[in-house]
């Protein structure tokens, strides 16, 4: 457990380092293989494959109706009572300072870590002081409790009947319970967008990662009907883009991808561990669409990767950690080459 | 001078109603002619002719080198000060609220009216007492000022010496001017983009409206480097989705196409007056994006105008009102057909 101040490197403004950033990472290995292949994230590989966009899609506003329609195949999608339990916006990331916002009073936010470092700057510039711990327990304690649910990048995962417990507690002071179901999609783990409606709780869903389309810019809050007005009346109108409402519309009704999707990502992951450990290296945890190591040998990994094109993401506050995303279809090869000239451990 | 309650219909969290919605306009004329005309809107029927966009636009996280381009080259186009001068987000609307929240202590907010009733709600939403006034005199008054330029509807100006007066005494208060320049690019009036750095001012301005490009979600904030820092931590990375990089980044580089868009755009004005006045309905102002019309026969001419598959824009609480936005190309013989059959003023 650790009570946090500010975040390493500064102050609560300070932008937070992420996976993604190539331009970084063509800084740091000036030598370095074009193209990048980015396993930087957990962003799928495997983009969803939308009609074309029509020709108006970028030129009219977004149709409210198209956005009704994009919340109620949310609701169905991601298993929320209703549709009137459903909030969209730009991306998830947005949403989570909005979302904070919510407790009324504010006061102590506990987040369970180490994971996503974006929910404690959240919290904070929300003006809750923040505890980071990796104590389940210590989390019923605050006004506004926050679990990635499977977690990222450790993969673990928390119990629906311990989460359950905990939103009650929550909703019996006026709390708020946040579970970040980002890379639920391709978990075991259990959803609790279905239990909403008792209240203190809310749930995240994240559309870009499991599509593979985290270039548009599209999450929801899932929570009781008075939450999700609150949040829709901060967004206002129009707030997600057309491109958006097509790509999501089409996808998050077709649950035969889905399906699909789901059995390939995890053949994918069983592919990439296998590569990972005929170089030496254990995979301790993750999801289907990353992998999560912890090893010594982490920062030697890193650079010998990225000397050979391959951005994978590091954490500066946790040197022993790495996290793999998933390889598209033509960049296995490149990996499968770089991993067999890396140091084994003795 | 009217001190404002609730909005018209309801509290601060229901949604006004807007311009662009055919699927309102399809419920209220069920007989009307498809496709529907959509003139309720300001904005340009004519959008920017960006290059196609490129495969992994969807797909990847947008790029932090791609964000601060644009926010580089939105700086050159609006005239702001600096790159640091400017934040960038996904569109105008979301902001609002946010902008609002930068009045430490709120107080009592006051919107130059009529005018787009969102920026009343927002002000509302973030804790301020709201006068919606028609006397720019009020406004000094207030700890948050609102000011419309060009203003939506009407198209009434307000000088730059003026805007900058009220800014200094909102900055001496430790207040806020916001003026909101979303129809700047087809005006006449003078941005004060380039005076954010003395503070206590921030300028909004759109990106949808003058490119034709609504459906994109992307609006800017120019201000004093140390508000717009204040944007940012709340936007978070990723505000601006990657087909709204990809597309800006183009289209606010190109000061030729501006150039030539601001002259056509008043070519199309012109017409639609004249095809107006012949109809007997006068213009009473509004901008080269839209037209204003105050008129005793205004709701007559909305029905008239929806009897043949044409949406314009009414004002719920001010009948006499209309804003009829540009047609298309092929739009034209269509309104003008219709205009020929109105009944003209006795």
């Amino acid at each position: 457990m650790n009570v946090t101040g500010p975040e390493t490197g500064g102050g609560i403004g300070d932008p937070i380092q992420h996976g993604g950033n190539l331009s970084r990472a063509r800084a740091l290995f000036g030598q370095a293989l074009e193209p990048w292949v980015d396993l930087s994230t957990g962003i799928s590989p495997h983009s969803y494959p939308h009609s074309p966009l029509p020709g108006n899609v970028f030129a009219r506003l977004p149709e409210v109706a198209s956005a009704e329609k994009l919340k109620a195949l949310a609701a169905g999608a991601y298993g929320a009572p209703s549709t009137a339990h459903v909030a969209a916006g730009p991306g998830t990331q947005i949403l989570l300072p909005m979302v904070a916002d919510l407790v009324v009073g504010k006061g102590r936010a506990a987040v369970l870590s180490p994971t996503y470092a974006e929910h404690a700057r959240a919290a904070r510039l929300a003006g809750f002081e923040v505890l980071e711990t990796a104590d389940l327990n210590r989390l019923a304690e605050a006004d506004l409790a926050v679990i990635v649910n499977p977690n990222n990048p450790t993969g673990r995962i928390v119990g629906r009947d311990e989460l359950l417990a905990l939103a009650a507690i929550m909703r019996g002071k006026g709390g708020l319970l946040v579970v970040d179901e980002a890379f639920m999609d391709v978990s075991e783990a259990s959803s609790v967008a279905d239990a909403v409606d008792a209240g203190g709780l809310a749930v995240l869903r994240s559309f870009g990662k499991f599509y593979g389309m985290a270039g548009l810019r599209l999450g929801f809050v899932i929570s009781h009907p008075e939450t999700v007005a609150r949040i829709e009346s901060r967004l206002g109108p129009w707030a997600v883009s057309g491109p958006a409402l097509h790509v999501a519309n089409e996808a998050l009704g077709d649950s035969q991808w889905r399906q699909a999707m789901r059995m390939r990502l995890k053949e994918d992951a069983t592919r990439l561990d296998a590569l990972l450990a005929a170089a030496g290296i254990s995979v301790m945890g993750g999801t289907s669409l990353f992998r999560f190591i912890r090893d010594p040998r982490a920062q030697a990994i890193f650079r010998h990767l990225g000397e050979h094109g391959i951005l994978v993401r590091r954490f500066e506050e946790r040197p022993d950690d790495l996290r793999i995303g998933l390889p598209g279809e033509s960049d296995w090869p490149r990996l499968e080459e770089a991993l067999k000239t890396i140091e084994r451990a003795k």
